[in-house]
């Protein structure tokens, strides 16, 4: 297979359940990019390099290319552990670990993560979309919240990762709208956004109601017959209005720039406005690819 | 195969994974029991009757023998649907559905379950075991708990279920235990009681921290290396912790009977004995045969 795709530096946002690869030019701009399901959870140790091998063996030529990445790769159970760096600190602006690989067509480097001592907590992957934000708006002073399978709220000040907190929100939608009781009601993909918005509100103001609310959800099924649609939005409201409860400090008074898949920055950024809290919206992928740049940039003027 | 056992009826507890029978003699005595793995989410509409008799066959001989059943047997979704009653309502004061059945040797009876309307809310089976209290306590005033998958929570009064309330305690402890991100921080069964009880108070005082809490048992362990007893003693007392602070007009200032399993039971009075919650502890057995005891007793009246 013979292209044209010469790429200056490969960017990889390799997490838990995808390995996504982008052949960069100059400026951050995006010559190509390609994606997996080898994601790092998929991966046994021997099985890292050959799968990043199958995805950009197209993009690789005579020399040798570097290559960039963030997220799990980096975790103790990943290829190569890249050790947390402690917050506060600037994100996009770290050494990556720098690991011997087989192939001498890459050099690899894998970005580490941010822990917090107190109360406990890490981030993996997240802290390059901080970065992201950073290289879009040096100034920005605020928070960001990444939803996803864990949700991610940030507190950026001076170009810092000043504190952070994780929510298990997303991890828990599934396991309850897949797995428990409430499989039963909440089918299909539609989500009633008048019940999301109800569920959100009930939650702020009652935040020690969730253990029973989430039954409630079958009950009125059954008893009522609510039907799919408004019990999605329940369950989704409930959890996301648990989980502002839970935030309150990080977004009340505060700049909110909600960054991560289109239909969930959808559901957090109206949760949110309901609240009057200002809310700019981004997409992860090119929160990722700006952060991935600018780590680039303090990388290779490192090398030289 | 020949057997001395006679029983005057057969009682069932018949739930959703689980089929328990018991050949019952006078004034409740029980001179045999047998249970299988075929509970109502396991069968299918015609499986019903074969699993029935390949459990109680040995006690099957000329006559016609009683079985008077509890549980999801009798859900939409089990053997015959024998429809709630609403609350408030006498339990094992209530006449059953008598479907046909197949083999002339049963004469089969179901037991409705109860619901509410507003709050929404339902059981099936746990009525037979407020009965049993009640035939065991005629002038019990007071809430019992009674934790499982879905722990419910009932008032009772003039032997009445005056209104209750459902929280998805159980089956949100063993998805996070079993298959969330936790499950590589709680392995195993040990459970270490000071972290439980932290986690109980934790809650019970900002009960709004769930979302962020669970989390951080993972953050744990990562960063500073927490064994899996503290972690599983502290997920379970994170979600027991959140229910109270959920129920908290069920058990303030009341007297508490906890049936159930007898771990679970322990781990909910310790946790309601902490708030100064005066509190009686029976295994949920000893409390569904009562209640079938309770309500065989009417609705022999009833045939006569």
């Amino acid at each position: 297979m013979s292209t044209a795709i010469k790429p200056a530096w490969i960017a990889l946002d390799w997490g838990t359940s995808h390995l996504r690869a982008y052949a960069m030019g100059p400026r951050g701009t995006v010559l190509a990019r390609a994606q997996s399901a080898d994601g790092m959870g998929a991966l046994t140790l021997v099985g890292f390099e050959p799968a990043l091998l199958r995805l950009i063996e197209p993009w690789l030529g005579q020399g040798t290319v570097p290559v960039l990445a963030c997220g799990m790769v980096g975790a103790k159970q990943g290829w190569f552990e890249a050790p947390y760096r402690p917050a506060p600190c600037k994100p996009g602006m770290a050494p990556p670990i720098t690991p011997p690989t087989n192939d001498p067509r890459i050099a690899l480097h894998i970005l580490p993560g941010v822990s917090q001592a107190k109360p406990a907590d890490v981030m993996r992957g997240e802290e390059t979309q901080v970065a992201g934000v950073i290289a879009e708006q040096p100034q920005f002073d605020g928070v960001l919240c990444l939803p996803g399978t864990h949700t991610k709220w940030i507190h950026i000040s001076a170009a810092e990762i000043v504190s952070f907190q994780t929510a298990m929100t997303g991890e828990m939608f599934a396991l309850l709208a897949g797995q428990s009781v409430l499989r039963h009601s909440v089918g299909g993909d539609d989500l009633d956004q008048a019940a999301f918005d109800q569920a959100v509100a009930d939650m702020l103001s009652r935040p020690e109601r969730l253990a029973q609310a989430l039954f409630g959800i079958r009950a009125e099924g059954l008893l009522h017959g609510t039907g799919a649609a408004q019990s999605r939005g329940r369950l989704s409201g409930l959890l996301i209005g648990a989980e502002l409860a839970a935030t309150r400090p990080y977004w009340l008074g505060q700049n909110v720039l909600v960054g991560g898949a289109p239909a969930l920055v959808a559901l957090y950024s109206r949760a949110l406005a309901a609240q009057g809290v200002p809310v700019q919206c981004r997409d992860a992928e090119t929160l990722t690819l700006a952060g991935l740049t600018l780590a680039w940039t303090f990388l290779s003027e490192t090398l030289q």
